[in-house]
């Protein structure tokens, strides 16, 4: 008997099945009969209905040809129904889809035997004969039947529709293929009869987040919940999902992500070890506050104090004067910046990477190979992640992302950048920083202009960036009153409009970079202890070099134009979030 | 002209040539003059003496046939000897090798020309018409010649020996066969005979730390200078290397160790890649201290606190209840722990896996894989490094590392240990934790009975572990007076007799986990604010589980030998160090 889609049911039995009353006499009706004995009566019904139950329960029990194949395991993964010597081979389901794709329906125990472990998306009874599972392990689902037959009591049908969303089961069943095919689950040619069936874990009933609510997108602004357009079920805001990431993160889309998401790391590793980069791993943890000394955490040690890296940067660059010549980290880096922003992170993994210069007058050796490195990683992530990147556009509605043409990344000068935006009207200084929304403008123009999401802009002006960037040498030193003035070897990339890298030719001689470091628009020591031995490290002598840092949740929510960079991090870290 | 391991100098010239006196007459004997008249004519003749010189070096700058060819670049690399359109593509050293390796030897300016930068290792003056370099570049050096000539000044080739070691340089040079070859580098069968000699960046004269120092081995015990056996000249501390760790890290044997390292670390994720793990980033900061509370460092958070995570266990099994069945991590981890070792770091690099049991009743699925992947890593040491790790083994003399036969990795439980240590005479408590000494002289019991530097250790006892660790079901709960007698479902990995892995089966149901954590040895509260939302990840339904945690730095410590963990650290992390 073969069942799906849970069709009209012939018969619908309660699944929560009455008790029979049982042995109680009827007593004949006195008028004058006091409370009090009403309510001594009353107890003894019951206590007599209860030791009919028990009995009934016991009996029923002992006639459950099933007992012992179904039931909770317990903690060890024991039950006494499974001798401890059968180890029957497990397998997965993506395994069992591929394997019997081609199974025809057949009568009952007619297919193959299988054993796995699952999900239960959720279970429902049609009758006391009969009920329906759907069954998770990744991103597959499948069907199973549960009948009642002379070999699968009653009882083991009422326990399957008892077990709690969530829960993990083992299975021991037959596959076979539906009358028709399931429409409701990813699995649709075949369905999993059901001969055995135990809780490895049991879900609690009421979980404080539901998976179903989990896989529709967050409200569209703001915190407030909304009402779905569908169903008017509400939409989860970001806030209690995050507090329940654990169930959250069972989402199918938020899945893809992470698998996106670790594409990427492999990726950017796998461009660079080709091109000979050595992966470093640089230490968190810093005596002493070195980039500026804002926006850093300060770390309780040992009765002093130590401070956590808000990059690899001095670190990376240490490394060049060490003769490792191309190098690269992948690892989480630091900001204690009081932004609640939808963009930024408390913690976040940094993608950096730091190259000598071969041609020390020519950084553009640099910007060339990070653009290929970035075409690596969005080509890499068409052809090996388009199912996951799908999946999570069908949950996030975003266009496609628009790749140039190979070898033909936009590059603009910042000049380049501000004459486009006032050319369009915005009102921006020549020399300023652009603004989060003058940038997202600017990448709406390239976008219109050269038809690529992805683009670089060059040469920002000397004075907004760190004191170790190059200055540019065209233009340093032409206005004799600011040390600052002119344009630098510098380059931010951009996704969509927003910055995903910064990067930048850095100083390499030390008795520039401490001219560069007094001189700065926000000068700093030389002698500063957290800047001391990256000064010394120069004296040493260092290759000419540049490099960046990419930030890899921002890569990953604006490929799949994820509204919130939270979303790209596991448990995210914000000014107000620590937990989970 | 070629002329090589500079051979005995036909004639010695003095190369700071003395300046020759000029123009000053010699006056007359007066017995009489005063001290201040002799004072007078001093200066005057000084001066006149100055004049000279400064004619005569004018002079020389004019006559110099080289000017444009040799000099110090600017901080961005120019020099006005250098067209700025002057764009040579440049070369790799080990590129030259390889494609000129069958250049003959030819005369002046016959051979092919190349450009390269590259480090002075060293310069010597042989005579004022030539000089001898050694130039490195990466694991690669080759011996340059600057000889005088038509086209070559003296100047040219007095500059070359005032370039300090450790300066950066490029040269333009031509590729010529030695008479001999050359037995001081690592490119024995060619020389380069330099035309162009610019400084990149030029090193300090006297540098705190010599690479010649930092390529021998650290002192043997303790942190005294010791003398050298061959040359008495002295051996230069641990401290003093870290202290100036950016020199001490271009000996070549530092960089093998920091090849190794990073391939050991792709070796991992490569292995797991191919099982079906998936690459995860767990958070650093933490909201409140998760595995006990001790040895935890305390961070400033926006007013609050944060704590660094000790590992990423809790998190790796959050996401087992998340679906994210096999996770790997290659990430920081943070011990406080007042330990001032050769094996202890503050910071270190956590290689971290867990994965969902196929079979909940059977974690020796997991420690199959794990002795797998070691043997993976140790394998692919062998056939991808076995040129670093000659290297590194040239310095630190250790046997080499003992594999067993393919499959056959040694498994003992920790009852077979304790007797094995009790048969050799070491008193040791059957349930007690393994001392250090302990451990090791297990690691050579193993070592002479099964011919392996690398074996596992299974069933702990349960009281030694963590809360989290499953019970031994087959011993856990006989002892109804202690909850904490009998085994666990735990191992330990080790290398050479040295933990390098812990691990264990977890537990999954939520309140047999609640149980163990107020039952433990070390009890905690299931409501504690950094467990609580550890624990109610499982009331969602868990799969059964198990995983463990490498530390990276002892890996490479033990595989080659290495007298402190230190030393597998770019810049290590103790008690008392935080820099560089």
């Amino acid at each position: 008997m073969s069942e799906n889609n849970a069709p009209p049911a012939e018969k619908v039995v309660p699944l929560t099945e009455e008790p029979k009353e049982g042995g109680g006499e009827k007593g004949p009706s006195k008028g004058a009969l006091k409370k009090a004995q009403k309510e001594k009566e009353k107890a003894e019904k019951a206590a007599a209905r209860k030791a009919a139950e028990d009995a009934q329960k016991k009996q029923a029990e002992a006639n459950d040809v099933s007992k012992n194949d179904y039931g909770e395991l317990d903690p060890f993964g024991r039950h006494p129904g499974i001798p401890s010597n059968d180890k029957v081979p497990r397998v997965k389901l993506a395994a069992v889809a591929e394997q019997f794709q081609d199974t025809t329906h057949a009568e009952e125990n007619d297919g193959p035997h299988v054993v796995f472990t699952a999900t239960v998306a959720n279970s429902r009874g049609q009758s006391a004969k009969l009920a329906f599972m759907e069954l998770e392990q990744e991103y597959n689902t499948i069907q199973a039947v549960v009948a009642a037959s002379d070999t699968l009591s009653r009882q083991m049908v009422k326990f399957s529709t008892s077990i709690p969303s969530q829960s993990r089961v083992v299975v021991h069943a037959v596959i076979k293929k539906p009358k028709e095919p399931v429409k409701s689950t990813t699995i649709q040619n075949l369905e999993a009869h059901i001969k055995k069936l135990y809780i490895v874990c049991k879900a609690d009933a009421q979980l404080p987040l539901q998976v179903a609510d989990a896989e529709r997108p967050i409200p569209v602004e703001g915190e407030e919940e909304q009402k779905g357009e569908d169903d008017g079920r509400p939409i989860v805001t970001l806030n209690t999902r995050l507090n329940n990431r654990t169930i959250d993160l069972r989402a199918r889309h938020n899945q893809a992500i992470f698998g996106i998401k670790a594409g990427v790391a492999e990726l950017f590793r796998e461009f660079l070890k080709t091109h000979a980069f050595k992966e470093i791993q640089s230490p968190a943890l810093l005596g002493a506050p070195s980039e500026g000394g804002a926006n850093v955490f300060e770390v309780s040690y040992f009765g002093g104090k130590a401070y956590l890296a808000q990059s690899p940067q001095l670190y990376k660059q240490m490394l060049i004067t060490s003769n490792f010549l191309r190098v690269m980290e992948v690892g989480p880096v630091f900001r204690a910046e009081n932004s609640n922003t939808a963009r930024h992170l408390t913690e976040f993994t940094g993608l950096d990477m730091e190259m000598e210069l071969l041609d020390e007058t020519n950084y553009h050796e640099v910007v060339s190979l990070l653009e290929n490195l970035m075409l690596y990683i969005f080509n890499g992530l068409r052809t090996r992640y388009s199912k996951e990147t799908d999946l999570v556009r069908s949950i996030y509605h975003v266009e496609d992302f628009k790749l140039p043409e190979a070898g033909k990344v936009p590059r603009l000068t910042f000049a380049e950048g501000i004459a486009m935006l006032k050319e369009d009207g915005v009102d921006v200084g020549e020399m300023d920083d652009l603004s989060t929304p003058d940038e997202k403008r600017l990448g709406a123009l390239v976008l219109k202009k050269y038809g690529s999401d992805f683009y670089v802009l060059d040469k920002y002006p000397l004075a907004v960036r760190p004191f170790y960037t190059m200055p540019d040498p065209a233009t340093y030193g032409q206005d004799a009153s600011n040390p600052n003035a002119g344009y630098s070897n510098s380059y931010d990339f951009f996704m969509r409009g927003q910055e995903i890298m910064s990067g930048a030719q850095r100083i390499h001689q030390a008795a520039f970079l401490e001219k560069r470091m007094r001189e700065h628009v926000s000068p700093v020591d030389p002698n500063n202890p957290g800047l001391k031995d990256y000064v010394s490290a120069f004296k040493a002598g260092c290759n000419a070099h540049a490099g960046g840092g990419i930030g890899l949740e921002r890569i990953v929510m604006l490929w799949l134009g994820l509204p919130n960079v939270r979303l790209a991090s596991l448990f995210p870290r914000d000014p107000t979030r620590l937990a989970p």
